[in-house]
C-alpha cells in the first residue's frame, strides 16, 4: 500500500453504499417505499464520472423502487439494493468487470460496510462514519454523508487523472475520454 | 444507584420515545399521516440489539400508520403509539416481560416523558432534550435527537456487554447471542 | 412600555406567523399543497398553552389544507391562512376576543409581519428573522424558526405565570387553570 | 468592470440556477417527479422583485412539473428547466428581453453554470458553491444555497436601488415602481 494521492490515480471503479454516504443517514418511510434526500453536487460528479468511463457500483442494504431509479438515472454500472451480503456483491461486481480490487474505491459509513472496506485498495469514508469505518478508511472526507463526501472523492480522483471539469474547459465530454 | 458505566451492563431492555429521539423533532403532516425522518445508524443499532435479544419498547404520543410500521420493521418487541398515558404503558411493558425497572433504559426528550424517566434505573436523553428531561437524565448523549442519540446509548450498552459489532468480528449474530 | 420580563406576565394571547417561525423557512411544493416540517417541542407548547386558556392565533400568508389542519390539531383559537392583509386579520382577532393589544405576543420573521409587530405590546422574533423584524422585536429568541423559537416564548410566558409543566408536577391540567 | 456596489445599481434582471441556489442541493426523487425544499424568505424576495419590474429568469438542468410551478407562482419572467445548454438559454433570454449582459445578475453553484457566470456582468454565488464557481463569482454570499443566498443578492440590489421594503414603508408596491 503506497501513497494515497498516488494510488487514486489508478482508480478504475467507485463502489458506494447509499444511506449515510449519498444521504445524511436520514431515512423517511413513505407508504411502501422510502424517501431519500440526495445531494445535487454528488449526483453531478457520479454522472460525470460514469460518462468519463469509470465504473460505478452501488451496494446498499436499503430498499425501494426509487432508490433503484435514482442510480439508474446517474448511469451507475451496477446496482445492488436490499443487499444482505455486501462482500459477495462486491466480489461479483469486480469479477464481472475484470477489476483489480487494488484500483477500486469503496465508500461506506457503517458496520455492514466494514468487510468491503477491507477488501479494496482505496477504502474511504464520510466525516460522520461509524468509528469502525473511520478506522478502516485510508481517507476520511471532510464532508459528511449527503453533504459532499461523494463529490469530494470523485473530484479528487478525477482531478488526479486530469479528468475533472473538462466540460468547463471546452473539451467535448459527451464521448468517453477514458479508455482503460 | 451506582455508577452509570457499571449499571448499564445489567440492561435488559430499551424504551424509547420517538419524536425528538429517533427524529430531530421535525414532524411533517402529510394527508392523514405524518412523515418522519429517521436516522439509518439508529435503525441499524436498534435492529441489531433486538437480534441480540434485548427487549425494545416504543412509547410515543405520536400517531400514524407509518410510525407503527417503522418500528415493526426494526423488530421492536412492543409498540405503543398515540399514547396519552406513557407511565401506564411502561408499567404494562415491564410487567408483561417480567423486567426489573432498574435494568431498563428509557430515552425521552420532553415533558410527557418525565414520569417514565423517573420510573426506570437508567434514564437517558438526547443532547437537545427539554431542560426538565436533562435534569432527570443520568446520561445525556452528545448527539441530538435524530442524529445518533439512539445509536449512542445502544452502542454504549452493547459495548459494555461485549455485544457490539460481533458481525464485524465474524461472529454469527443471526442467532441470539444473548440468553437472559 | 415597561420591562419585558414584567410585561409578559400580562400575556393573554399569542399570535404567530407560520413560515420561518413554526418552520425553518423551508417550503416544499407538493402537488396542489405544500409540505411543511414543524417541530414537536413547539407543538407541545402551543397545544399546552391553548389547554391552559391562552388564545392562540395563526396569521400566515402561506396556503394549503395541511397548514389549516396542523393548527386545528394544536387547538389554535383562530387561523388566518392565505392572508394578504395581516394587520386587518390581527385587528379582527383582537376585536373578536376583546383583547388588549398590549397583552398580546406576536412572533413574525419577515417584512409582511412588520405592521403586526408594531401593533402589539410584545413583538418577538426568531434568531434568524429578517433585519427589519429583528429591529422591531422586543425579544429575539436564541432559537431560529422551526427549531424552538415558539417553544421558547411560550415557555417563558407560562413560566412567568407559573403555568409551565404543571402536568409534570402532578397538577391536573386538563381543565383550564387560567381564568382571564 | 467597476466596483461591485456601483455595478449592481444597474441591475435589470436576475438569472438563477435552482438546485444548490434556491435549495441546499438536496434533491428527493418522488415517483416521476422530485421534491425540492425552498426557502420562504427567498421566495418573498423574488416575488417582490418581479412585482417591482425586475426580470427574473430560471435556468435549471433539473426537471419536474413542481419545479416549473414553483417559479410560475413566484412570477418568474422566463423559466428554462431540463436545460442541457444553459448558455444558449441565457442568450435567448437576454435577446428576447433586450437586456445588456453587463446589467444581469447570474447566480449559480456548480460547473454547468460556469459559462453563464462568465457571460454576465454580475456573476454571484452561494457560500457553498463549487470552487470553480467561487473563483468566477464577483460576489460570494455569506449564505449557502437554500438558506438565503437568493434573498441576500436580491435584497442588496434592491436596497442599492432604493426598492427594498417599500411595502413596509407604506409605499403602494402593487404597481410597478420600476420603469426601465
Amino acid at each position: 500500500m503506497g501513497n494515497f494521492k498516488e494510488d487514486i490515480v489508478r482508480t478504475e471503479a467507485f463502489v458506494f453504499d447509499v444511506d449515510g454516504v449519498f444521504t445524511d443517514g436520514g431515512i423517511t418511510p413513505f407508504g411502501d417505499d422510502f424517501i431519500r434526500r440526495y445531494y445535487a453536487k454528488d449526483g453531478y460528479a457520479v454522472s460525470y464520472a460514469a460518462r468519463m468511463g469509470y465504473k460505478i457500483c452501488i451496494i446498499s442494504g436499503g430498499r425501494g423502487k426509487w432508490l433503484q431509479e435514482r442510480f439508474e438515472r446517474l448511469h451507475a454500472t451496477k446496482i445492488y439494493i436490499d443487499c444482505a451480503d455486501k462482500i459477495a456483491a462486491l466480489r461479483e461486481f469486480l469479477y464481472e468487470y475484470g477489476l483489480d480490487a487494488r484500483n477500486v474505491v469503496f465508500m461506506g459509513d457503517d458496520i455492514p460496510d466494514l468487510e468491503c472496506m477491507q477488501a479494496v485498495g482505496i477504502p474511504v469514508a464520510p466525516a460522520d462514519a461509524a468509528s469502525e469505518i473511520l478506522d478502516a478508511a485510508r481517507y476520511v472526507s471532510e464532508y459528511p454523508g449527503g453533504r459532499g463526501c461523494v463529490r469530494d472523492i470523485v473530484e479528487q480522483v478525477l482531478r488526479a487523472r486530469g479528468h475533472w471539469a473538462l466540460h468547463a474547459k471546452g473539451v467535448n465530454c459527451t464521448t468517453d475520454a477514458q479508455s482503460n
